[in-house]
């Protein structure tokens, strides 16, 4: 796929993602790997209106978030989260929203460093078919220092990992390419907000749950 | 009606729904029937992004949900459910979405294995205008062998049923046509949602209701 | 105005109320009055989808709500309740949708016939300027037989009211023309919401409420 | 950039709050600076339907808020509140929206004076990238006197303001240009959310919070 056939693929998932009013107050970024080797991805400007859809969007960086071409724009300041993703993951597009539930659970069980999902039928959005599939999000601090930032948030991603949550700094999540990458964070927001919804009606204790075949701890 | 305008009916709710997020994840499916005797359906393509409209969102199968015409395109893995429906029901439509709501009914009432509502006008949706009208849907596990959870959903449903939830997967609705399928769904939400917010404010003790002459159980 | 010019602003107003969802599973209603002196008004046609725009939406009746020209069309099952408020009323427009929030209203304070708002910027959008002024709804049983209903209704209508909530049945709402009948609706709707959402937050103890130069009773 | 220019920012700004439901019942206003000597500027006229786009949604005012120009159009009722705001401020355009939260946050905490939000992401989108960067918002009394209530609100403002909210009378916000107040709102509006939302939970007490390195009062 060219280059551009991805800046549009980018364009339109952040496109549907500011319609949901994901990007509030020009927070989040988005970004799409363009090459694997030596890797370089297209990356939010930073502090632009997600709501309009320009030629200045987004930029080419190399693999340590550097502007690849000569340009006047400047990449996200978290584009260095974005490049561990691409290092440490087979990520072919990686998301960063702010949604109140992403915010909530991440508050919810921040001192507990993660949470895991079971017993919902969204985790195969993850290609997890088991029926007792679990599927697990790191929790790490919202340090103020973008490097630190980025070094915890890289420190949090296991080979089974999709998506980290910075302490009341939203989601990061990433998928093989665009698709799977916004199928994934619909999926995270989904359980998101069930857990925060039945856990306000009381009938959510902790967040182990039953499989289809017996309850674990409910 | 032809299969030309069946298609587009059936993409027409497929974008309503979509447009409300109801399809989280790549989650959910639809189908309409194409012929009677032998039963042939369209049904979703497996995987599809849900807010795009292509020539690929749907493909014809017949009444076990096996492809009726060569095609490189893959059923929904939930095609099983589909088929039982236009086996036991006169439905002309059936569609599957995951809501939050929906999916916290699922699991509010799992153990009960139905809800029923009573003295709500919505129910009139469902062609029921008795004064103490009521509508029950029942609710099954969620059995990730989707043989096993076609039959389980298949046995939950009478002549009076309308939707079957499956714990924490959603609901399956139906209707004769596209227009009364999409009816029940809106209904079925609108339920879910003041039941769930009526308990949430702790006014709503059991799905007992009144009825406009007498309160039955308050 | 012609009844054409009419005609367009109904179905604007129904186009905008529909993309917010206020019309689930075909329910609500609307009119708009044509002539005076005897009254006539559009009403929408029974059953049908309210996010579709057609030609078939609305049929002319006379005051008693009895097509006023040869049609095939149906009036709304309700069109007796458009009927008492054209006759009771300076209204020039009523509209009847189905909201979460006023249903669970009308549940909340059924038993004490009425809801009063007092202490919130909105309640000017009825005119209503004076700092401690307040806005009453009279809540009415949902009657399954409709004329008994239209009658309820309309002995809850005194000269200062501007809707009528129905028991888990809706909001009826008037004004003047359809910009002043929709401005009253969203007020309502807003007013709805927030007393619900403070009441949630265990912020609020009966309606009554603050002016702002005193605390009357919080 | 010329007043045509700006005229459309504030179009486009006020077509994109409608969009969201933030006037509701005609409510809300907006303006934006023409010349900074002697200040003038475009602000709502009264009583107008916000979802609509029109060429009399605005006029042209002094910094006392009366008409520049012969104009048959009345300034919005509250344009005083924005000529305080150009006084005291460096503000280049001004948004005054009621949402369901805003009007919550303001009755929470009207009794304390104020809200102070820190350790939460969105406090970025103010420009402040401290650590411990906090943001507070004042709130004064809704008086009837709309001269009393402009004072009012010029007396909460000192040079860290970047809102006020009136007690159940939404929020007046503003920033240099269009971008950055709706930036600002979007920030505010994220966060009162928030705020309700974790508080519901219980997982909330007072407004003081944690930091990154560690946890003040939680």
């Amino acid at each position: 796929m060219t280059r551009e056939l991805r800046w549009t693929e980018l364009a339109d998932v952040k496109d549907e993602l500011a319609a949901r009013d994901w990007f509030p107050g020009t927070s989040g970024n988005l970004s799409i790997k363009i090459t694997d080797e030596p890797v370089t991805f297209l990356v939010s400007a930073s502090g632009k209106d997600k709501r309009k859809r320009t030629d200045e969007d987004f930029l080419l960086v190399d693999r340590h978030g550097i502007p690849a071409e000569e340009t006047h724009l400047k990449p996200s300041a978290e584009t260095g989260i974005h490049a561990q993703v691409y290092k440490l993951t087979d990520a072919g597009c990686c998301l960063h929203v702010h949604t109140i539930d992403n915010n909530i659970i991440s508050e919810m069980y921040a001192s507990e460093g993660s949470i895991t999902f079971r017993g919902q039928e969204l985790i195969k959005a993850f290609g997890i078919w088991e029926e007792d599939g679990e599927i697990t999000v790191p929790i790490v601090e919202n340090y103020a220092d973008l490097e630190q930032l980025a070094k915890a948030t890289a420190s949090a991603i296991n080979p089974d990992t999709r998506a980290v949550l910075i302490r009341n700094h939203g989601i990061t999540v990433w998928g093989r390419d665009a698709f799977e990458a916004k199928k994934h964070l619909e999926a995270f927001e989904f359980l998101f907000t069930y857990h925060i919804k039945l856990k306000s009606l009381n009938l959510f204790h902790g967040v182990k749950r039953y499989t289809a075949k017996k309850i674990i701890n409910f």
